[in-house]
Parts: C-alpha cells; sequence; structure tokens
C-alpha cells in the first residue's frame, strides 16, 4: 500500500438513485489504493455493501456516511492535506497530475450530477479526466491510477476471505 | 483518434436496472477512444442518451441494441479481430496489456453481474483490471487507457457543438 493517503468525499449523493453508482465508486477506490470515502449524505445501504466486500476481500478501506462536506474539506485543509475536486471543467489530469503526485494527504471530491459552485474555489485542483461527459466512476479510477503511476494495479488486500487466483480462462479463486 | 479500431460489447444488460450504468459504460468507452457499443438487449434509452450526447459533444460514436452476442462476437473474429473479456478472474492489466496492444481490431466484452460461461472459452484474453470487485465501468475506463497508453485522453472529437474550456476554478465552455 502506498505512503500516501487518498480518501474520497463523496457528495450530492441522492439515496435511492445514486446507491449503485456511489457503491461503485467506493469499491473503485478501494481497488485502487484509497483509504476510504466519506459519504455526504445518510445511506446505510452503501456503507453495508462496502463493509461487506472489505470484509471478504480484505484491507481496511472504510466508509463514512452523514458527513458534512464544509467542515470535512475544511479539517482536511486544517490538517495539511490538498483537495483535488474531479470535474470535466478542470485542467487535464496529463497536465496536473505531476503536481499532485508529492502531495502526501489527498482528498478526492466526486460529484453527482449538480456539484455547489463553492466546491470549485475550496478545492486547491479542478482536474478533468477528458473535457468529456462519461462517468465520476471512470473519472476516479483514472485519477488514482495515474497518481499511483499504476502500481496500485498491484496492491494486496491482507485479511481476505477469498482470493482470486488469476487465469487465462476460467473462475480460479481460494479462500480459508 | 487512434488507428486501432476498438469496439465494446456490453452484455448482461437487464433493461430496468443497468440502463444508468450501462450509458456510463458506453460514454467512458466514447470518451476513451472506443469506436462504439454494441447492446446485447433492447435498450433505447442507453441508445438515445449515447446519441444525444454524441449530437452535442462531438465524434461518431454508435450505439447499436439487440445485438446477439455469439454471432457478433463469431463476426468480429471471422474478420481478423481479437476478443478481450474484462473479468475480475483474468490475468492481471500490467500482465498482458503489451501483447494485446499491437492488436489492431479489438472488441472489449464488458458484462454486467452474470456472465455465461462460454465468454471465457470465445475471448481470446480474459482481463483483469485487480482481481478485487469494483466496477466495469472503472474497468473498461483503466483498460482503455493502458491500451492506448493514455494518449487517448486528450482525443479530439470533432462536430462538437459545446467545448469545455479548462479552466483552473470555475465553468467554462464555447458553443456555436
Amino acid at each position: 500500500m502506498p505512503a500516501r493517503e487518498v480518501v474520497i468525499l463523496r457528495i450530492g449523493h441522492r439515496p435511492e438513485r445514486d446507491q449503485r453508482v456511489t457503491t461503485h465508486v467506493g469499491l473503485t477506490g478501494r481497488a485502487l489504493g484509497a483509504a476510504g470515502m466519506y459519504l455526504a449524505a445518510s445511506d446505510k445501504g452503501v456503507v453495508r455493501s462496502i463493509a461487506d466486500v472489505v470484509g471478504r476481500w480484505g484491507g481496511d478501506f472504510f466508509c463514512e456516511d452523514n458527513v458534512k462536506w464544509r467542515s470535512c474539506i475544511k479539517e482536511w485543509k486544517a490538517s495539511g492535506g490538498s483537495v483535488v475536486h474531479l470535474t470535466m471543467y478542470g485542467l487535464n489530469l496529463p497536465d496536473v497530475v505531476g503536481e499532485i503526485r508529492p502531495r502526501k494527504k489527498i482528498l478526492v471530491i466526486v460529484g453527482a450530477e449538480k456539484v455547489p459552485g463553492e466546491i470549485y474555489g475550496l478545492s486547491d485542483y479542478n482536474v478533468a479526466v477528458t473535457a468529456q461527459p462519461h462517468s465520476e466512476i471512470s473519472s476516479l479510477a483514472l485519477f488514482l491510477d495515474h497518481l499511483f503511476s499504476g502500481e496500485e494495479l498491484r496492491n494486496e488486500f491482507p485479511g481476505a476471505q477469498i482470493r482470486i487466483v488469476p487465469s487465462k480462462a476460467g473462475k480460479q479463486t481460494e479462500g480459508r
């Protein structure tokens, strides 16, 4: 696991409609080296789904709901952390990732459809993963992969109950 | 746009439940250099959403529903194309992408929760983007980004009605 601490802040989540997408955001963060996700909404379904994956697949990714985004950002910055907001309006990933990479604590804000205008000013970096509309899930994935230079693809998750044995064709797992 | 032709085949799509995720799969494919998406289900909502984005944001990404996956794979292979199936059970992306990169025609199979076992044998490559559970959207994003070596992040989309002007903070667009 990297020495860098990266945590996601998911904002604009609407409990019914966004449960699946927000769960994918959290799982993508976990698989690609983030330490956890703050959810600026109340949704125990998301918290449970992610805890369930962590229990079976290992690691110690956390998911906390009912987080207030303004104080979360403020505290993060007060503790010396940097704030990156993923938005299609920002500077293109390959142009800024080199400047972000040396930072030790990074809060990654992942918005749903509407994001309060204030977020743009509060963030140290507004980063676009292409200036095209696609998905906050793919944006987060590419941001983390470029941040960690692809090394996160070989992360291990200690304490797993189940582990996949990579294979050319078919499904092979080992459990305990 | 790359000389390589990459097309997505989305299987296992359930019209109500998966509309949003499949749309994100298509838009991710479009933004990251794929030529189009075949959808092995009937869902005009997905086709319309993607056509709408193409109309406003440019390029010529296609989306075709009601595709039969078996004949789609068969025809693709008959025309000399390679088939890559994204699955957490496959070989890890960094270990196989170098072998896939020289191929000129690539069909990328993106499954939903359940994938017919037959797909593993029909595919030339079963590729895992980490052996952890996350999202077919992030798997597709990382596969395309590694395939195109990050160059797709600077793709242009001719004929756009709207274009974002990347900025440090705020939203800036230009239209015609």
